[in-house]
């Protein structure tokens, strides 16, 4: 009965990530916030329709992998490279205000100086994903402020997972020292440069190949062979799987297939993407959550306020005329995937505790919640 | 470190697959038989790359589900119905000759009734995929001997569907009574009747709302949730899992946006179905192939001389004008993914040991693999 259960658990977890998600969705949320929503509701927490196992959390492993791909497939490596001062500004300005913020939030309140730091590089990463669709649902993708915080989002995103490796890196040695930081980030930098260097050499070789085949399906299956073989390889060297998966995403977004590709990725992040959410949401004890103990809701909030003040410091690195600075440091709030990602290295590897995690879930929905309706306002008046 | 090994078993198992699959294709033959190849090949047998878990073990059942989910969604229901008395004479002949010789030759090399049933009725199920696509690539799919094969193929499938489960189900009791018989054919066509009917009352509605909805990607999730939800459903009442997957195709079949639904299952079946026949080749063990020991070699060569037999006299059940008869016959004769789902279960119970499931994937892949130079032979000199 094992397989009857495994599958009723399924129909479970899509059916509440899916009306979670279309409820947010008609309230002119992002569909992710109610996916986050129905793991809480379905998982231990409240409802307990839906138990952690091994497989579910494989299953949500493979869809983060197909996530990141998917959004790598979407980044152009050009534009990341050509970005040019302006993002690259708010970029470093992104990631430093928020690091400097909450580390030091996080040592006032406290923590050792390693949790600080991994509080801090939590705040650090724009998510490119929900950045783009608010901004694209507000048909405003064209728009100069859009353009500038796509640019440095999308930096952002890379910089938060080279700062991931890294904080993985320190979290797993246990030890502090600049020498391990270079190290993980020489690392880091080899392995996507080499990565992307001889994927962008060989890969239109071996698609050409691929072209070739006469077997059904071979385009989908090589593109993902080759997202999961990069995301193999940077677990094996010491780095995130997603981070292997987002560099094959970029390699195979400047081939000639990238938009069958794209096409074909489609219905399979649709399937295991939510599965990975749900059970992020399903990771939150509500218990942490009570106000009336020592619980996480005061640096729940302080984590909030530094994080959205942070990010909007970045929006005065603005120096362009005719680019607004507020719609550039909203549109640089929200988290995403990449700091719910970071939560669970840290609850994986002892770094934070339950609360911590219950106040980095917090900061992430509440960061995310709230710039939807935000951007809508800064738009509706400019 | 098990995510990272899990992640390049499965790089290993796509790459032999479409590898293998690919060579088959230029050869003239089926992909799936280099599929089964490459299982054989990386599986503990020969090279002993990947090795079985119970991880890569879901995979290969959800691929499994999502196969006979997307022949369902591929099988016209009225066709099914309608398929007038000459496809359903064919089918009969075809489910009786196969089951009787098959039954007679295990009794005669000493097997106990409960195995003789067992190897009858693993004779007995036409593999529609296989038949479909040879005459597809023949160019043979209008052609009136295609169509009365193609019709009683789709009836075997479903008859052989059902035999599964009564075999199913008798191999967990390990009663041989009529009374088990009855009820597990009741029970299965009652499931399939009442799924069916309250599918086709109903399904329309609800993808009418599925088609409001706003969320990214909800056709899909919603179309492979209805299939695993009917799945686990199937399992619940002790029915397999592909019965359920396949009922929910045929469903689904007959609603307004299946051509949506089945170009979007195509990429997730082009990654999870070869999983599982990589698993199924897996399962070999060569040791019972050797032909001078007491090995299978023997007895698999004569179960593949009767599954070929069997369905060749399904042939003559041709009294149509117009129709010719090798066609027929010759189209009935590959067994496909039915009969290694059945030699999966038999080995799965104990009802065969390793030497008889050798015998019997041997006979798959041999009566898969004669049909299409045999076919392409009849088309050209008729």
């Amino acid at each position: 009965m094992r397989l009857g259960e495994l599958l009723l658990g399924l129909v479970i977890v899509w059916l509440a990530a899916k009306l979670a998600g279309e409820a947010m969705e008609r309230v002119g949320q992002t569909a992710v916030l109610g996916e986050l929503l129905a793991g809480v509701i379905v998982g231990p927490a409240v409802l307990g329709l839906v138990r952690e196992s091994e497989i579910l959390q494989v299953l949500a492993e493979i869809g983060v992998i197909i996530l990141l791909f998917e959004i790598g497939l979407e980044s152009d490596l050009s534009e990341l490279l050509r970005a040019g001062l302006q993002s690259t500004v708010v970029a470093l300005g992104g990631i430093a205000c928020p690091f400097a913020l909450g580390y030091a939030l996080a040592v006032f309140w406290g923590k050792p100086a390693l949790v600080a730091v991994f509080i801090g590089a939590t705040l650090t990463a724009t998510s490119v994903g929900i950045t783009a669709r608010v901004l694209s649902d507000l048909g405003r993708l064209q728009d100069a402020a859009a353009r500038v915080v796509l640019g440095a989002a999308i930096l952002d995103d890379v910089l938060g997972l080279v700062i991931l490796a890294v904080v993985t890196g320190l979290v797993q040695t246990g030890v502090f020292s600049l020498a391990t930081v270079a190290l993980i980030l020489a690392k880091a930098l080899v392995f996507l440069v080499l990565a992307v260097a001889l994927g962008i050499r060989f890969a239109p070789t071996l698609l050409v190949w691929v072209g070739r085949m006469r077997a059904r399906g071979s385009l989908i299956v090589y593109a993902v062979l080759f997202c999961v073989l990069l995301a193999a390889l940077s677990e094996r060297i010491g780095l995130a799987a997603i981070i292997g998966a987002f560099a094959a995403g970029l390699i195979l977004a400047r081939t000639e297939p990238r938009a069958h590709i794209e096409e074909q990725i489609k219905p399979v992040a649709d399937l295991f993407v939510p599965v990975f959410f749900v059970t992020v949401g399903m990771k939150v004890d509500p218990a942490a959550l009570n106000p009336f103990g020592e619980g996480a809701l005061g640096f729940a909030l302080a984590l909030t306020a530094v994080a959205v003040l942070g990010k909007l410091a970045a929006g005065l690195g603005v120096y362009r005329r005719g680019v607004r600075r507020w719609p550039v440091g909203v549109g640089m709030i929200p988290r995403g995937e990449v700091g719910l990602i970071f939560a669970g290295v840290g609850l994986a590897n002892r770094v934070i505790d339950q609360t911590l995690y219950a106040a980095v879930i917090i900061m992430v929905m509440a960061s995310t919640f709230i710039v939807p309706p935000w951007l809508k306002a800064l738009y509706r008046r400019p």
